[in-house]
């Protein structure tokens, strides 16, 4: 059995992986959402293999309390997904317009998110088998591509989220579990918009065979879904 | 006259910066300090070369308010010094015992509060002559260099502010403004510690000769204050 803990699951990327292990029969996946009752899709998976939770990772007490539901249920967790993750409008992120409350939840959600869900199931993490903490980043978060102006709050956010891994990967590397940032291509969701270039499905496909394929040699890389290092 | 706006400036390297440009007869300063009442030395240095103010760059109001009132005084900035940062206690900072309030202050003030002060001076600076925006960031946010774990709000900030400065330096080259991070080295300051290996007048002196030596080729760079180029 393969117990899998994945945030942001209510769309995009996080859905379509979910709906992509629920084929593989020896996963148990928990999959968490800001508000379930709003993420119909998903809820219609739920069932034997698929644990639905409500978690907003801004909010310390809901990380806990999700963790705590996972820990009713299995005693390790073998991967964690940091999924959940915010984009404001461009408008919001430009210089002459930016909207500084939107960039300090940006930051919050996707950089300090991922920190306090990682901080909240190290304990089932270190009785996983074979142990992987997944940060879902961006190419966007690469200081050395960025090339363009704008864009503040997401790419500031992904260029954090990428210490936050750096981070983990030292402090949690010597226990054996592997950490790492994956970019996942440029999708057509909600926040890539419909002319990108990856289909959900063709994206996860890719990131799952990234993600069977770490090894200890990847903890603490930045990698997209082809398995390419993407310079920090 | 060189016009100079450093945030932070009640001490340690932010304060010498105010000392060393004391020392230079066509220099014009406005210094910023949080709680200026509280920055006695700051204060005694002020006269017709320095301007003190009052500024918290955590909070949008106070950043505009202060730049008004340099405003009121000079139609330009030369030279813009993003100083003001925070660095909390190690146990806030690591994974066992993190502050998720004290993170996201962090980030607020070191990674959010000199984006709004470029947006602030960003009139100014454009009628400057040969405009620099200088962001003191921090060999710690270096994503190639991270190599133990901890500190991750400081880290995280400090590669969240190098991420806004390759967004300035994408978004005012064009206009000739050079924005750059600058490490100042290791530094016995109240954030460095005594056991560090520069003092802070060491420090500036080193980094007053990478700022003069600044040309549009080091727009969007990493520096030390040996003007060695620091890996993101």
């Amino acid at each position: 059995m393969v117990r899998i803990l994945i945030s942001g699951a209510n769309r995009g990327i996080g859905l379509e992986f979910v709906r992509q292990w629920l084929g593989r029969t020896d996963a148990r996946i928990f999959a968490t959402a800001r508000r379930p009752q709003q993420a119909g899709e998903l809820l219609s998976l739920a069932g034997p293999q698929l644990t639905v939770l409500p978690m907003d990772v801004s909010d310390p007490a809901s990380v806990r309390a999700a963790v705590a539901r996972v820990a009713d249920s299995v005693d390790s967790l073998d991967l964690l997904v940091n999924n959940a993750a915010i984009k404001p409008p461009d408008s919001e992120q430009r210089l002459a317009t930016l909207d500084p409350d939107s960039m300090l939840q940006t930051l919050q959600v996707n950089s300090l998110g991922p920190l306090l869900l990682a901080q909240a199931c190290l304990p089932l993490l270190r009785r996983g088998v074979r142990p992987r903490l997944i940060n879902i980043s961006s190419g966007m978060g690469s200081l050395t591509r960025k090339g363009s102006g704008g864009q503040y709050a997401y790419c500031s956010s992904k260029a954090a989220l990428n210490m936050v891994t750096r981070g983990l990967a030292a402090d949690l590397g010597p226990s054996g579990i592997i950490v790492c940032s994956l970019h996942p291509g440029w999708v057509r969701t909600e926040m890539g918009g419909m002319q990108a270039s990856l289909s959900t499905k063709e994206s996860v496909q890719a990131l799952l065979r990234v993600i069977d394929s770490l090894t200890p040699a990847d903890n603490g890389g930045y990698l997209d879904q082809e398995r390419e290092t993407i310079p920090w």
